[in-house]
């Protein structure tokens, strides 16, 4: 499909930054084979542009070459280019079988794209790209697509769940982590796994791997949920979940690595006083950087009004930033760029012109559809390169925990959220809830990012983790993926209203709003009406 | 305003690619200073993402940090965001004083801007960045600004015009190189820039040096024209010739970097054949993929008809290939751009959706705005960094012979011109069009690729010619773009029409095209019609 070099390259020039593997994830080194150059191609180490790096040939040479081909210099571009090409054309080709893409969600087909190309470029031997790099997916990927989320979240309806939301993505995560966790753990003694495994398999490390497990993904959950049109309720108390549990995977992630890596015997108490005290941390220092960027927006884009065509730049450039100084130090970079979206939007779209509106709404939408167009695909082919030990026990435990204690959770904290519910989820809503639990790709990256320090120096172990996050993510993908539509069909969940609120409605909405907000004054009691009136 | 940390680093990973600094251009060569730490900042090397790296640093500080900053992790992201949130905020900043915008162009500000930051940035000994690399330009910031002008290029006017535009592009290039060249080489006999330099001032070095200063700077055209407003002739000839010189200036720059490189004596009659016959090569080949993908494009966006969300991307996408596969087989990239947006546009808006136009409208306008931004913003914070050799008299002469020799093309091109025109070229028309011959990026990203083997390796002559050409440009900008505009006003240029032709107008405009092409074809004649018809 494209011309690839894989000549020895000079430092830092020539190779490509966002395509690099770095040979300690060991689980996407690219194979790399002797150079196929094009018949008379020259190599050049230090060409950068087409119009240098001709010294060197035509000396070699003795001339001038009227055509020359020189692939290297912009090679990183061009695959880049190429890969959101081809990833677009697949796309394109799943409309055209409208058939197909009625049974499978798009998800499911892009991996299966994704899979095809990962075994073409194995069979032919030309992994060159190693693609989907921890670092690409955190530092391109995810962003434009959370912020997308963000910026385009119903602030109303969020706000009305939150309670909910926070139960589920706090209380959840946790129940959900050290449950599956424990659980495997424990059935770890039973030798079940094999001898191998079981002496490597201690607490840490299976907790580690839990914590990165029990994360719902944002980004399948998207992409399944915007295909069956669930009412909004169910969609955000879902969504919502999978954005804000962001802080407590990035903590547990965090805290059992380090110590993993310090050895079980060094942890006292003061490191489990820091490791509590980092979910604050985390979590509320994400959302307030999210939200002074978000402020610093609508105060900037309030002096565009003589150059309305660098309006867009502002708000992508600044919520981008946002994410970027969350992930400085340390803190949740999805709540970040969640809060930074919804606090910039009112102010926002208040300043900007209709023009601008437009581009950043269609601008917005075709990046993160392109971000989730390449993950997905990324996620096959990735699956392919992978180092794998399929240990299959380990496998089905995990599947089956995974399911049964998202269950657990779902109806224990469902019940508990009734309480306070007017709206109550009842045992349909309940059960797509827990059925909706997708896994996705930061679950993947976060297992690539494993050190092998933090498994007990065992590489097996590693490897086993990553094969087992894969067949995770590839059940729920799957299985759940396509299962979810005509489940939701027989169960007759309800399903969302397309109409938009006529104005009067709206009107008496509003109206409602600020009488509550009086009333819940007056009565002493600060609700989630206080939290979203602005 | 950013932490810094040049610690060592591992190779290819942490090196920022596109910031990268290539030691052999010398120009820009980054002052390299003892890392200056945050406290108690640890220091990774293989740090990838906020969820790793925390291994040797809690074995190092003995446990888990509740806050932590690690910076260069997202350096590279983070600074590129910044620059243009920065120029960003520059722009708007120059909006809020309308006196300022009135006298200066807002590429001279930008530079101004630059140049302050440049200071800032050398005083402080911060130089970690060095921005505007060449690669940076050509791959990043150049493309977007072309297909600007491709897309929303006037076909009508353009190939109208088209004789003309080739006329100045092509003869009026040549023109001037070997003119300038010719002159400086000449005047380096009678020893006034000195011994030293005369001595290693030889022929082809000299042609090269006026190759690349001979070029008309699309970006610079564009940026001062579309603030006078000219009337629309004047206006599509400058520019147009400033986007078909590309090709000329690809060949001479290029031949005589090569000849250089040989030395003098290697060259035969078949290197000069050669050299000659790259002219159409690289001119027909560039334009040949430039229509090629254009019409893929066409074709794939037919298909796009149920995932609309996708479309913007193909048209930028697409485009973005076609430079990368002109520059890989070393066409002139700009010329693909420009063909690809030409003949994409009529196909493209009449496949997408209206809100894809939009988006695709707005978005455009947006990535080239920011580019250009950013390239004067660079200009001026590379000219601070610069090793500088400033030879007054060669810079006087050369400022001297680029304006002289303009001229005279300009006039003597102009009479040849108004033989076969009917709106003929007046007195004025020539002076602005000789005037607006500024010079800019392209030229000072070509001067940074001469390598030392062409120029005698005299590491002195490389950096008097970069001197010169950021004198040049600075003359051209500063002193051309702000004088323009009064001048303009003076010599009471036609301006543009700001109404849009009535519906009767284009009706009677798109009858008379056709009947001319009948007629065309009835006499037997093929004229500027057919090409434009479609």
């Amino acid at each position: 499909m494209y011309v690839k070099q894989t000549t020895a390259r000079s430092d830092s020039l020539a190779q490509p930054d966002l395509f690099s593997s770095e040979s300690h994830f060991g689980a996407i080194v690219p194979n790399k084979q002797p150079a196929e150059l094009l018949p008379g191609e020259p190599i050049h180490h230090e060409s950068v542009h087409g119009r240098e790096g001709e010294g060197h040939e035509s000396t070699e040479h003795g001339g001038i070459k009227v055509i020359k081909v020189d692939f290297e210099e912009v090679e990183t571009p061009f695959i880049i280019a190429l890969w959101i090409f081809c990833a677009s054309l697949a796309k394109i080709g799943f409309h055209m079988a409208p058939k197909l893409s009625h049974i499978f969600p798009e998800s499911c087909l892009l991996i299966l794209v994704g899979l095809v190309i990962g075994l073409l470029l194995n069979y032919t031997q030309s992994v060159h790209v190693s693609p989907l790099t921890p670092k690409t997916f955190f530092h391109f990927m995810l962003p434009p697509i959370i912020l997308d989320a963000g910026y385009f979240m119903p602030n109303r309806l969020f706000f009305n769940n939150l309670g909910t939301i926070l139960l589920f993505a706090v209380i959840g995560t946790l129940w959900n982590t050290f449950s599956i966790g424990l659980s495997l753990y424990g059935l770890g003694f039973t030798g079940i796994f094999g001898g191998d495994v079981a002496e490597h398999l201690t607490l840490l490390p299976t907790l580690l791997f839990s914590a990165l497990i029990s994360a719902v993904d944002p980004v399948a959950v998207l992409a399944v949920f915007e295909e069956i049109h669930v009412n909004e309720v169910l969609y955000i108390v879902v969504f919502g979940e999978s954005l804000l549990n962001d802080a407590v995977t990035v903590v547990l992630y965090h805290m059992f690595e380090d110590y993993a890596t310090m050895g079980e015997n060094q942890i006292d108490t003061m490191e489990i006083v820091k490791g509590i005290a980092s979910f604050p941390v985390v979590a509320l220092g994400g959302t307030a950087i999210g939200i002074i960027w978000g402020f610093l927006t609508g105060f900037v884009t309030r002096f565009t009004n003589h150059v309305r065509v660098i309006e867009p730049i502002f708000i992508f450039v600044m919520a981008y930033l946002s994410y970027l100084c969350a992930e400085t130090f340390h803190m949740s970079g999805i709540l970040a760029v969640t809060f930074c979206g919804i606090t910039m939007k009112n102010y926002v779209q208040a300043n900007i012109s209709q023009k601008s509106q437009c581009t950043v709404k269609y601008a917005m939408k075709m990046l993160s559809s392109s971000a989730e167009t390449i993950i997905f695909m990324f996620l096959g082919v990735s699956t392919i390169h992978d180092e794998h030990n399929a240990n299959v026990w380990f496998i089905i435990f995990t599947i089956l925990f995974c399911t049964v204690y998202r269950i657990i959770g779902t109806i224990v904290l469902s019940a508990l959220a009734n309480k306070f519910r007017l709206h109550k989820l009842g045992r349909v809503d309940q059960f797509v809830m827990s059925y909706g639990g997708l896994r996705g790709a930061v679950a993947f990256a976060l297992v690539l990012l494993i050190k092998e320090e933090a498994v007990n120096k065992n590489n097996e172990l590693r490897k086993m983790f990553i094969t087992t996050t894969i067949a995770v993510i590839y059940f729920t993908v799957f299985l759940q993926g396509i299962t979810i539509k005509p489940l939701v069909c027989w169960l007759k969940v309800k399903r969302a209203e397309k109409r938009k609120p006529t104005m009067n409605e709206r009107i008496h909405e509003r109206l409602m709003d600020h009488t509550m907000v009086v009333l819940e004054s007056i009565v002493g009691q600060t609700g989630h009406y206080k939290l979203r009136d602005k």
